[in-house]
């Protein structure tokens, strides 16, 4: 068996690392050559939320926080599922909330109670008739309003990323403990046609064991910049250096290997190219010069698994190229591919008669296109058979967002264990500030830490509960 | 600017890094977390070979070691370049000897001398008619053979990898070195049509400055395994840890970074994956339990450069995946993908009217075919436009074998600099070392040696010298 830790060096105290600005994590130190990052103490009487089940909701009444970008495509999809009722929107900008009643009106829905202005939130989280909270703000403000939301009783929703570094992650992690409430970071990816039935291929034992798992944020977002409130997402990447946005990649590879479900992520290491265009962008967004920016255009990640798979992440919103999240598996008898084109590949059955042309580089091609369609047919995922129809219709990335609203939604009336829970959203959003500290350090290896605090095995391996289990 | 090191951490003596029975490296120290290795003093009287020139040959003559898997063809590929002698052939086993005999008698070409057994060729080497040994071996014995070929005065071409550790790519540096003799590794890789023409691109600025360049060797060798003499390379993948056959995605993306000439690899991480499908293949072929198969099942390096860039190297031999080099290159104006289709993609001269749709995920596509096709008509180098046609016809891994063997012979006949030179052969094949002391230390990273000992900015770039300069 492969031994994770070969060599027990000597303890190195990094007592003089001190470029943190961006962060309160302190009492690093290195043993194995890896800097460990603080675990704070479970606080006492709470315990974790693997598999929380709480109360079945016979409708699920739903607030909405943030209509800009996002926010209107998910009041309208909620128009659509059974079993919901909107009860309130609220954004910054008065006009935004006018704009999404629109949506309701045009479905014949009553009206929702509306909030705007700085506070507005807090109104919304403090009503009696809502069970969830379904938050689409700008990054830096979702925990702050993720953790008032559970601290009024609420059931929360939260755009990607859920938090910006540790401390928020275990924020999230804490309240959600001690509220015994769901706390769902909104990953879509997870549920794309592709990803679903691939992780469903993988539950069946068609790619063998699992070895390794890529994904990506990959974007170019120069046409975007300026539509963001305020210009603060490319103000995030000006003052944040690390993989700032790694979850469209994290969430589908981490089911994949059973991440926090019998598995778990050790420690990873990142790298970053120089940042030649994100200053680019900002002159000619905020024509001034930006001479300190932190994010390089491109990003890179390694994360070594407890049970010796890798994972691999990437991370590029500035440069000129296809949009890609990278999807990748390879695992000991087959291989699955997303980008730039979907193929599988499975170790042959047949055997080469005589010698093999060692010239010959395409004998180990994708299955053909109706083989391909033919097993994406006969492993189509439960949840994507009950629902790809419906989806289709009402539309949005293909239809993942209205199966995450939908299996939301299915999951909280049903009063099942979500798809994600609050150990994902910390672990799929915790890349930003790990990835900042390694490649501050010359690309050290960093801890990744156990959200969980020792309830990752659990459960023996990653699930979507239907009604009746 | 980016600063590549931003801590004075603690020095930390690894002395009892210990687990290196693979190598004699020593005095492994870390400085700013990296794990330091030894850079021999330049022995006394000795210059570098940077941009060596001999004394240009009218006929290369030449002698072929190793008659196996690939050497037949190199020789048969000789039989077609003008201004070369085939004067000696050698293998082990005197049948192979025979069998590419036959090569030179069906071409009406004088019969070479023969050398087979143990030390058939150093009889070879010591020859007086002799300009260049042809090394096509087991990567172990490549070094040994490669040195005594020099000093008996030779100039060397020898098969990926060159070496196998650091000590080795050492003794070919202080070799060339004191002999000023070419030492050339045969990475046929940088001459595919692809690889070239985007290289040429490149140099002509189509990608704005480069950030980030992707390679690797990924080829399910399941079928080849039995056809490897005395079952080599099965073997030393069973008994060393790293990326073990990395050139082929190091070579074109070295040559598209400028490595050590103005640029030079700073320091990396490794991780690797468990080792599944290794031990079942030992089992299959040699009928044995491999209870401590070292090589990890698939392998990935980040690289650091002097100059701001990230490199991406994976390695993966043993599961059913399709042939891939990975070879891909990002820039701030453009991006370049060869597998598993070809692509390019530029920043947009147009921009879009009004808010642009973030459903749309197809917005940065590749460039249609037909554009891609004119492009590459257009940029095609130099060295293809003259041998394209003649390399079609002789063949050999689509032509780029053949345009190696005729570019090492031009250059030898017009004494000009060959396109590889033994700094590229060390640190090219270094990665096998380097990755797995990585491996072994929880991906910590390693400095990559600079083989130039403080000569890689004589060299403003890299160049494929042209007779006349």
């Amino acid at each position: 068996m492969r031994k994770i830790i070969f060599l027990a060096v000597a303890v190195l105290t990094l007592g003089l690392y001190s470029c943190a600005q961006q962060t309160k994590t302190k009492d690093q130190k290195t043993a194995d050559g890896i800097i460990r990052v603080e675990t704070p103490e479970r606080p006492a009487g709470q315990k974790d939320v693997i598999a929380l089940r709480c109360a079945p909701l016979d409708t699920v009444r739903v607030g909405f926080i943030g209509l800009g970008m996002r926010g209107p495509g998910a009041v309208e999809r909620f128009t659509y599922i059974p079993g919901t009722s909107i009860k309130a929107l609220c954004d910054l900008l008065p006009e935004r909330v006018a704009e999404s009643q629109k949506i309701l009106e045009k479905r014949n829905l009553p009206k929702a109670a509306e909030y705007s202005g700085e506070e507005g939130w807090k109104q919304l989280c403090e009503r009696e008739d809502i069970d969830l909270v379904y938050i689409v703000t700008p990054w830096q403000l979702h925990v702050e309003m993720a953790v008032y939301a559970m601290e009024h009783g609420k059931h929360v929703a939260v755009e990607v990323p859920a938090a910006m570094n540790l401390e928020e992650c275990w924020k999230l992690v804490n309240t959600a403990e001690k509220t015994r409430l769901h706390c769902m970071m909104l990953e879509n990816c997870v549920y794309d046609f592709f990803e679903l039935t691939t992780l469903n291929m993988a539950q069946q034992g068609l790619f063998g064991d699992i070895l390794h798992v890529e994904g990506a944020y990959i974007h170019n977002l120069e046409e975007f910049w300026p539509y963001y409130q305020g210009n603060w997402r490319l103000d995030f990447n000006e003052k944040h250096k690390g993989d700032v946005y790694a979850t469209h990649g994290m969430g589908p590879a981490c089911q994949l290997l059973n991440i926090h479900r019998g598995n778990r992520m050790t420690y990873l290491v990142a790298m970053e190219s120089k940042a030649l265009t994100g200053p680019k962008e900002v002159k000619k967004i905020s024509n001034r010069e930006s001479t300190d920016f932190q994010n390089g255009d491109h990003t890179m990640t390694m994360i070594q698994t407890a049970t010796g798979q890798t994972m691999h992440i990437q991370h590029d919103v500035m440069n000129p190229r296809p949009y890609s999240r990278m999807y990748q598996l390879t695992g000991t008898e087959g291989f699955a591919n997303k980008y730039p084109v979907e193929g599988y590949t499975f170790r042959s059955a047949e055997k080469i008669e005589g010698v093999p042309d060692h010239e010959n580089l395409s004998m180990h091609s994708f299955v053909p296109e109706d083989v391909k369609n033919a097993l994406m047919e006969q492993y189509k995922h439960p949840i994507h058979k009950e629902l790809e129809e419906m989806a289709k219709k009402v539309g949005g990335h293909g239809g993942m967002d209205f199966i995450m609203d939908y299996r939301l939604v299915y999951c909280l009336r049903n009063g099942l264990p979500l798809d994600q829970d609050v150990y994902d959203a910390a672990e799929w959003s915790c890349l930003g500030e790990l990835t900042r500290i390694s490649i501050e350090n010359n690309s050290m290896p960093v801890e990744v830490p156990d959200f969980t605090r020792g309830s990752w095995q659990k459960l023996k391996s990653y699930h979507h509960y239907m009604a009746g289990e």
